[in-house]
């Protein structure tokens, strides 16, 4: 047993070895201690200012993706999201409009002055893309693709990365790094939900990962209430706990006619059901923020 | 395939039979629309107004739980939690003071006027508790323990009950329905993390449940934030979390000096914590009713 | 970071208190190297010779029983499972026959010369279970049910237990250790599944548990294909490799009449199914036992 | 409630749709009902012969490599697997040799007359990499890197696919069909275990899924026992339960010096360890195909 006290000074010094590691860790707060703010064309995560990410699933057409635009503009909103490249379980199901679908998203966002967030799914597509969106995202499936997390680590645009189904908040921590490592700091951090056994929701939302997150790396955190939850029943209560648990932006899916959406139908509102949740969310974020009750 | 479109009109009929059995739940919003609001001894729970429960994981002494009840009582609390009777994992750990906690519990409890809520664990002492406890808890590891249920079902005393440690949300609101099978409606449900992969936290707190609870079914909802978490510095913004998505009460564990602890030592506010937390929360819950934020 | 060293040389020796604790468990093979063998009725299970226990998910009837047992019977079964308390969801469900199907049980068994195993649900059961079961079993929802392991730790009687719904290895372990630590070692482990996120069977049958729980401790181990898949589809390759991977015994379920069953309708085998299940499981047993390829 | 019997029958037409899509699905056995055998430089995956897939976890050198390639030949095998192109969590730990890596093997495997399994990660490096690996390995963080998988599908070069860390069954089915669905048929599927909360083994070894995936494809399957375990004392009784459940083929790691490893260290078995694990798992495999006992 005095043997094992020798190994556990060995493992002890191999532990505090790695802590150092961590420590080095340059998303970790211990490396920076300020927040990062990234710059979406005027618009701040990580500032103390809660904001919103909405749009549609995909992008469907030019129309489609117009009347989205302006609903946002009526609510005052900057960040829109949606999906050229969708990534879906099977071959057969409907891809994206892919480049068109871009072109698309950039003319839309022209058009009202917004900023696009939109999903690319392959390292070649990086470089095409800063044409078009205004934050690269990196989606669940991919947060472990280290080659694509290097490209979009190599460019100067910012990256929404969202955690994988099933990923450790220390998976997901280590993902951002591989971004950072590359000399890209310009990262927002995306909790969707992660895969358990319940099916009450398509994800469970792990709402304890913000604090952790803003905790351990001074990177802004956005909560997707539509695929943690996956029910339009869920999306304004969960925005809620969302804001005041400190998330730095709420993202949620609008089509204007979800009935006809080529894809995630029944999760997505439409125009009259954002513009009450838009109400509603703002109310409440702004009585937090004048009541300081989120740091 | 006509065979399986008769097949499917069977199987609907099958269906529509089951979802009546659903709507007949006694627990069922269906079923009763408005709110069950469950009396504590003059606390209630359920209308609208949103409480904390409070108090140390296990009870150790009377001076312990007496210097807990006065921190409590200085901040106007009127529910205390403490475990008499405690499940553990190994039969070589601390099981609890048994009577003899119920004892202390209930003299401290006398002394500064609080109500006390704790775990009950055979059905036999079901009978003998309520002298003692003015709500019995049904734990995690006994969300199915049916004939334990089935008891509490039979008495005249608020009944807190616990989610299973990897229970479904429709055997949670079916365990609920084993109580109020049996006559007692007085049923506070209580939402404590879910097992998953994820190590960060000791369990994964699913705030979702919340307003899916409060949706389905009439009953109050309670959130553990000391369990769901296992993480001091998760406590206050989890906390947060649950009263913006309408909790109607908040539970976290209190300890004179946790570091000496005979359980769950690392988890525990000590009493200058308590405070601290305790005013960050009622102001919170202040400012969101102020602005009347929660339904 | 001394200091780092210090504190992980005094947790080291912590480590080695909880190690010794460890080999302290009763359970243990650290401190009972032999097999412990469990006789039931002269059917031995932990000797080596690897065996079934069979029967229908719920007792029904008499006549029910008697079928399944006769067909036992002819396959030279001795072990016949049966529920008489039904652990189920809903308060609404058929809820087993309780004494009734104990007695039932018992009168065939006579008849038959079988052994019975059957499910009790309530610590005050235990003793009147002992003139009707040669086995309790402690079933998946009551493994942590420690005043029911404490009471059938206290009889002369073998105890089957089942590993709970979502629980650990460890917790396994220590729910045996409450039994035995009662004075009863007459245990049988039961691998049963785990709930994962996986719907294609109805739990995730964790056949590693099986290698874990014979090296750490001396108890026979039963796998019960049944319920860890819940697909008749599956009892049979599940089983060849319970029985290859060293199970001592493998447990399923078998009905009259599946389509009638008042519980788990479409998991059991009916009697033709069983006499084929049975003949191919044996030839591979008997292959592998003459071929001395399990130890 | 009419209405809703109408409905059913829509979604019955719906339904019945899908289930044409899925029996469409070109990996599906409804499409093709004998096995596919998958041709490795003339040894046969899927043709009743079980087999083994052997090597490092990583290619560190020539010499490391070669003294596996050595056991193996010894050993009668023809399948080695290494890794040149390793995805590991963190960005600052051992990334593979990369080209040099499959270089050093495709040498070792002209000297020894093996054929060599590699994972690529990037969907740029298919093209290239056709000259040194025999089959392409798609790893678990690329289960649904639709890119990688429509490039693999692409070439005429086997591929083995793993599951996905936490994928589910139906994933998996279609991530194959991303493959089929470009030309290339020649797939082996690969179960590696799944993400539970179970800490006793790295994964949850999903033995279930094996009679699934046969039952469902026409595909060989094959189970890594080295990272659905993690644990050196688990490989041999897992490597029974899946010859005994019906896997094509094992697959484990074998390394000169596991403790010097630059990955995975605790799970690989050394050379002497892994002459006993084949002398085993061979005289298994042959009992079992004597006695006919794996369809």
């Amino acid at each position: 047993t005095l043997q094992h006290i020798f190994k556990t000074i060995f493992q002890a010094s191999l532990e505090l070895q790695e802590d150092d590691n961590r420590k080095a860790l340059l998303v970790s707060r211990k490396k920076k201690q300020e927040n990062t703010i990234v710059d979406v064309k005027g618009e701040l995560l990580g500032n103390g200012t809660q904001t919103f990410v909405m749009g549609p699933c995909a992008v469907e057409s030019y129309e489609q993706v117009r009347v989205v635009a302006q609903a946002m503009k009526e609510q005052g909103l900057k960040l829109m999201r949606g999906g050229a490249f969708k990534p879906r379980t099977s071959p057969y199901d409907f891809q994206g409009l892919g480049i068109e679908g871009l072109k698309i998203l950039r003319q839309v966002a022209d058009e009202f002055d917004l900023a696009i967030i939109s999903e690319i799914l392959n390292p070649n597509d990086i470089e095409m893309s800063l044409e078009y969106v205004d934050v690269i995202q990196i989606g669940a499936r991919n947060s472990q693709n280290f080659d694509l997390l290097r490209e979009a680590g190599k460019v100067n645009k910012p990256v929404l990365l969202k955690r994988g189904l099933a990923g450790t908040i220390e998976e997901f921590i280590n993902s951002a790094e591989y971004i950072i490592s590359q000399g890209n700091d310009q990262i927002i951090l995306c909790e969707r939900g992660i895969r358990t056994y319940e099916k009450a929701t398509r994800n469970t939302l792990d709402i304890s990962a913000v604090p952790i997150l803003k905790k351990e790396t001074h990177l802004p955190v956005v909560v997707d209430v539509t695929h943690s939850t996956g029910r339009k029943d869920l999306l304004l209560p969960t925005a809620k706990a969302a804001l005041a648990i400190g998330a730095d932006a709420v993202m949620a899916e609008v089509h204007p006619d979800p009935a006809v959406a080529l894809s995630d139908a029944a999760q997505q509102m439409n125009i009259p059901e954002f513009h009450k949740f838009m109400a509603e969310v703002k109310g409440f974020r702004d009585a937090l923020a004048g009541a300081q009750l989120v740091r």
